[in-house]
């Protein structure tokens, strides 16, 4: 598959900080920021612009904050081909947090949001806009959202000047169909000079999948990690857009080189991926925080007590 | 996703026992049974029917042979709805070595082939169809095969008496189009009283993603196995399968209990699954075996060095 406008978004520490509270040390920063760079990776998401009064710095490494400083350490002024992005949550920043893009080296901030939310979405992202970066809104959790109030949402970004949407599979409940229903929802509703950008996880092993998919019905702007490492059973693997993408910019040895340095040894610390309690919640089109504390408990192999506990709760006339 | 003549054939001992030799205690293999009884799978492919002469029994388990006294201990005269089946390769097994279908547990025996043997896997097929079984004919690696040979062979099976037909993706290479354009052409070619199988590899995490798309191609017979279970990157999880398919017969809790009773203890011994060199050949669309012998090495994790040999390799004006 080549299209000229497709665009790699490498989310490893931003989505991989999930698991660990951004707990990485700098050589694996610099380690996952070399290798977008040598694979040709268009975006490198390295963390959340978050404000010191939504999260503590005792609990949460540097890039959940994405401070100058700390940026700089790894990066110094990147003078690359790469585009560093960062991701704001609503109602988790604060529009001071947010400096001049000319004094940042951050050059897209990602707004992620609920349909409930995009009100509050689009202002941040025009805000981010005027401060001179690049912007997407990401929202969040579609699988749960009644289609007239996704439909109201999507034509309320059509109005704004937001000219990137992300379709996020929150849940990794979705499977080709709906990629594809949704892929002409946004189209149709957003127009034609919008990108649409997909985002997706790993609990029904279809991360990838979908991400062809996406790729198959318009969408230009694809998120992945390296091994796949983001939140739960993780994302779309990294490695496998690149084996997929059919442009010579790309490079898959670099990837490779990051994931026996980096991602191999991290493995061993942090356990993201396939395991069965998140393909149950994702099965089920639920929130994995169930699933979650459930492999983070001394009872994450009794499936079937899982199984029984979450689909028993999950009846509500 | 519901249609009647949908059936899956959970294929964990056969398809798994090519990574340990069948080296199964009884009590697994007893296990996988009683959840594919429970689950309402379909068939259950407890091995292989081989001759004597052609595999030796030191080296491998009794599923490499599946004799009437090892299935017999295992699942007495079978009174249940499932079918067992057996596969069996060209050229590894006698005519003699069959016993007629009512004397044996069998319900089913798979021919396996490759595009340029499909003659004799015709003429062993109609045998075992003369003995009483039902029967398919799997035709491997047909992503390294011309496209007018497996015409020619598609046509010579359209001519026979085999109604069951497999498409095959031997080495975890394709995606969805390649999926979509071969269940085109095997029902173009074989008319529309065959019924068509899939049996995928998880090389690139596909093997459930392109078993959906072949569902929705028309594909009525799909194979899995548990947790995944098979050679080098593994199967389709036979538990997705469960999740995505609509009919009130599949039950998901059968398979979690032989999940956490028979295959994590498994997967503590034996290492199938998403690996960076398995990945790498499928995206090369090579055969396994460099990878496989990678993995079983020291220097599994030395990727780039593996990358750089197969790729290497793979040169040839």
């Amino acid at each position: 598959m080549y299209r000229e406008t497709i665009k790699i978004m490498d989310c490893t520490v931003r989505d991989g900080g999930l698991m660990n509270a951004w707990q990485f040390d700098d050589d694996f920063v610099k380690g996952i920021y070399t290798a977008c760079v040598d694979a040709g990776i268009d975006y490198m998401e390295i963390g959340y612009k978050s404000s010191e009064h939504a999260y503590s710095r005792e609990e949460n490494g540097p890039w959940k904050f994405c401070d100058e400083t700390d940026l700089r350490r790894i990066v110094g002024d990147n003078n690359t081909d790469l585009k560093l992005s960062a991701m704001a949550d609503i109602g988790r920043i604060d529009e001071e947090d947010i400096p001049q893009a000319s004094d940042s080296v951050i050059d897209m901030l990602r707004v992620a949001c609920y349909t409930h939310q995009v009100d509050k979405g689009i202002a941040l992202a025009e805000h981010v806009l005027d401060k001179g970066y690049e912007t997407t809104l990401n929202i969040m959790a579609v699988s749960t959202t009644m289609e007239r109030d996704l439909d109201e949402a999507l034509n309320d970004i059509a109005k704004s000047r937001v000219k990137a949407v992300y379709i996020v599979d929150s849940f990794g409940s979705m499977y080709s169909e709906q990629i594809q229903s949704l892929c002409e929802k946004y189209r149709s509703i957003l127009g034609d000079d919008v990108t649409l950008g997909f985002h997706g996880h790993n609990n029904q092993q279809l991360a990838y999948a979908n991400t062809v998919e996406a790729v198959i019905r318009g969408v230009d702007m694809l998120d992945g990690s390296l091994l796949g490492m983001g939140r739960g059973a993780g994302n779309c693997p990294t490695e496998l857009l690149l084996g997929f993408l059919k442009n010579p910019k790309y490079s898959l040895r670099p990837a490779l080189q990051a994931i026996q340095d980096q991602m191999i040894p991290m493995q061993q610390k942090v356990d993201w991926g396939y395991h069965l309690p998140y393909m149950i919640v994702g099965m089920l089109n639920q929130h994995p925080r169930s699933a979650m504390a459930c492999m983070d408990g001394d009872d994450r192999n009794n499936l079937t007590g899982f199984f029984d506990k979450v689909t028993d709760e999950a009846i509500i006339d």
